[in-house]
């Protein structure tokens, strides 16, 4: 099969692989389309994220559907032919967080497009069968392939106990800030008010259910602390330090983007309010809720998309990936 | 009656006043006693707390007991002759917080020694009945007095969702790190783990139920991240930092000592490991728990008494409150 | 002023009263828009709802919204002229379980319309300032009147953790099943289905977000546990039996419908599933969320309204309420 | 090895079996003691549970403990040595409730001593090696064993949202009751009340941490609603009655004795006092709970031991199980 291989020297490369193997309780998968994703571009463009490091050649991509070929002993043979989208994770299932429900937390899981876990920017991939998770005719494979961000999302959602009446702050309206206005919408939050510092993105974010949106440069920012939810989208610590300022006490700030290891917060703050900070990393059990919610039209992925890309354009899909026009770029492995 | 009232020139003088009215819903108390607070001692050397600044003169002291000597209008008048604990906050009980449970939070709240509200270093306070709590008769005064800085670790045990099994972490041993330590106990923690400067307070730590305990210069701080629950008691960022970064995956901070407002704290590590960082801003609710503490013997509050001080002697007790050898200095205003 | 009282005897008559008084912290409401209830149906048939007997002539409805025309001392006057929704319930907020956020569950709280307690079918209420909720503009005052059952719904959501992505079952196409199916909508249930015996109600559930329903009658239920929330808008024991068996493991069960005191469940199912089964008293805390809610047009209360009746029509409302055709009466105190 | 086997006649035979195979990440456990529970002597006496029904020879016994002596491939071999006690369940690790923290819900589990699969009472047996849970050297098998029966405590605590102050009540003093007891003190209940028809077994009760106990023959049950957990371990529906009557409003009702499937329960009591009603299905990630509580002593098991019988006397451990004299027999397959 053909993969597109990024190399230690930072170099992409379309080369010929074998098809993966197919495990007792795997289904071989081959891919439609991957989303590119603010992480593969920096693996891209720097080699690592923090202590996960390029070292022998890799394949990027880990926002993925598909259609299953091929089942492994233990996997119904009748799933070959079904459409799916992939949670790109492998975690052992009898570890202590495995167990309780927490797979994402597994010390020894295997995620696609981490170092030196290989991901989909190829013709195909295994994933264990339960991670393949069937979708309805009617969604795109692009969506399909979405619902990974989307479940990062939900995962925030959750996180932040959001729930009917909440007012919600989010700061970025990159394609993670633009799934959490729709996921806030989801939940029954009364007020989202979004910021970030390109017009056109925060345009989209009131299309997509944003009720305000404002550039923090202009100082146009709430002033009485109000929130009862801040999603950060951003990674940017003014961002950050500004929409935990902005919640009522007992407020909650999920930090969703990446950004630098430490930074100041507010801590007297956070004290006096009672507010909770956390983080989510990456999602358990989400994709029949995101799946529900692109079926029932509550959220859509499809007007995300920016461009789609052949194996032999990855190159210029993590190129243009950053830019302020592109949301998101996807890799089409079967595109001509 | 007489009381101990600090001026804005931050002298302290025995002043003769009226007795406070006793309004419709208040009992007044005769005071036992009352403990010696960090933030007395705070009040009194720098004038103020954040915003709150002593711009008239104000009695301080808000760990309280005493006896019931008169009733309000609409109380039961069988309540006079009770011994009592006071809960020395007076929310608005049809604020938005107090109607959802967290009076706490109500942003009218007047509470003792915050400028302008008077505390207790004074003959007679008066007090909401609800918020005035019968002791048992084999409650010390002394422990009365301190089930305040017990709800206070009450309140915390509750906001880190802290259950039986649990690995808990402590830093400082100081009145509220000991109480800490054994609200931890009584939540059923199997692994109470103190850190502080001071050998003798360590030492006390472990004979209150901690199960090891280091002092962090020596470097002894334990190595993986296998905490549930930390509890910072110190104020120390370092200390914060430290603790936070000693949690394990889904592991709660909260943060109960008060130190500076902003800091840096180990975001990524917060993400990653989706980890928890609130604090507690005083407490509702948790007297009924509190007596229950003491009375079973789960929680001892006398072994934290260090002296005991007239009123003429409140300088002397808050000049030695933050000497290494005193854990709780005590007020009694009615000693000879 | 005029009023509709329902004599021990169980007539009904008008009868000139004096205006209430306005008590410091309460407002006085002329009354613009009344919901008829199955309780205040319940009353004029019976005179009773179990301890609570019709010793005394009282004035029925609880349903509530008007105006406000005279304001308590405490009370700020500018809230004279203000279009408000009442929520009916006057509890001690200084109780334990008011001061925990449970203000429906205080022992002493006084409602309308349960004996012996005036209700609203009454040209003028009054009420606490803080239960006379400020309604937009936007909203009609049948709407305002019918926060009260939506906050019914509101209050069985939260009780039954209603999130995103649930599957939910109501039993009973009522009033309150309607108000249901719409809050399960809001709260994101991605599957709603109706039972009831009646196929215009089924229709109208179908209408407001109801994604399928079906008559008991003809063994159409659904065969396999699947359901994650079931509620019951009946008080028929074997809908919520069956309601009960629909369930999947951790399901929960909210029963809202008022029907025998005593009947028989299926509990080794309760058991083996680990479902939850729990009912709702009224509400608490949940009036800003009702109105956000039909403000944003999430739900729609004005297709509830079936006739509009005087006070000289109460008889005519009560009678006419019970029948297949009238979902929900409206008494105007101030129709002509 | 030799086995006890009850044969479909309901004859219990002595077999020579073959060991039992050791899968890829099993391990085979030498068994040194088992607890004889009240399910066992079910099967024993009517052949079925439910729908469960032995139609082939079964071993019977769930309740185990012993030491490693072989390790599947995947399996670390230096296990082989270790003192374990057994977690008797084998989910589909894959499953939905697997993923999300909840395998005993698993729809495909296999659980020791549940027709068709064989349980303990032999002399080897194989388990998943992360459901064979390496015990303190302190501890004797038969806790190992009974770590079992604590799980259940532990996983009804859980249920019940049990914490420090709760007011508990428990229908029944057989060996689940008992551990109740403890795991009610332990999680911090200051109040434990406990009601039996035996006085030696509520003498038991008390000495174990219940604060106060009474035969509900005579009269003695509480008065007013006062407690906050309720939990049946008597499987006697006029106990679950009393029990659900005798809670406070929000209290909570978990039944964890096995009954009749159906019976009455007070509707209109728990939707007033908005009570929650639920039960648990055996448990999942309380081992290392138990295992704590037992080590710090928290919890005593041995106390319930009556009486240790070897292979060939299981037929005299299940027969006298059922009298008022004995609590707890144990079955040791290499007893002499």
């Amino acid at each position: 099969m053909r993969a597109s291989v990024l190399t230690p020297a930072l170099e992409l490369v379309i080369e010929q692989r074998p098809v993966p193997p197919v495990a007792t309780n795997d289904v071989l998968v081959q891919v439609s389309s991957v989303g590119v994703c603010g992480s593969d571009v920096h693996y891209y463009r720097h080699g690592r994220i923090a202590d996960f490091v390029v070292e022998q050649p890799m394949v990027l991509g880990h926002e993925a559907a598909g259609r299953i070929v091929a089942a492994g002993e233990a996997v119904d043979p009748r799933r070959i032919g079904e459409r799916v989208s992939i949670e790109p994770q492998r975690p052992r299932l009898d570890s202590a967080q495995s167990l309780s429900g927490h797979y994402n937390l597994d010390p020894d899981i295997e995620f696609y497009a981490t170092p030196p876990i290989d991901g989909a920017f190829a013709e195909y991939v295994s994933i264990p069968s339960v991670f393949a998770h069937r979708i309805p005719e009617s969604m795109s494979d692009d969506a399909a392939a979405l619902l990974e961000p989307l479940s990062v999302g939900i995962a925030a959602a959750q996180k932040a106990q959001l729930t009917v009446g909440d007012k919600v702050l989010i700061a970025g309206a990159g394609p993670i800030g633009l799934v959490l206005v729709q996921v806030a919408a989801a939940y029954g939050a009364t007020e989202i008010v979004v910021s970030d510092l390109d017009a056109a993105r925060l345009a989209l974010a009131e299309q997509l259910g944003a009720t305000a949106s404002y550039d923090p440069r202009r100082g146009e920012q709430p002033e009485e602390p109000r929130f009862d939810v801040f999603f950060d989208a951003s990674g940017a610590a003014p961002a950050v330090v500004a929409g935990i300022r902005a919640l009522a006490p007992l407020g909650r700030a999920v930090l969703v983007g990446m950004g630098a290891d430490d930074y100041a917060l507010p801590i007297s703050t956070i004290q006096n309010r009672e507010l909770l900070v956390t983080g989510v990393f990456r999602y358990a059990n989400t994709w029949p809720t995101a799946i529900g919610l692109v079926q029932s039209g509550a959220v859509n992925l499809d007007v995300l998309v920016s461009g789609r890309f052949g194996l032999d354009q990855v190159k210029e899909a993590l190129d243009t990936a950053g830019s302020a026009e592109v949301l998101k770029n996807m890799v089409l492995p079967g595109l001509a």
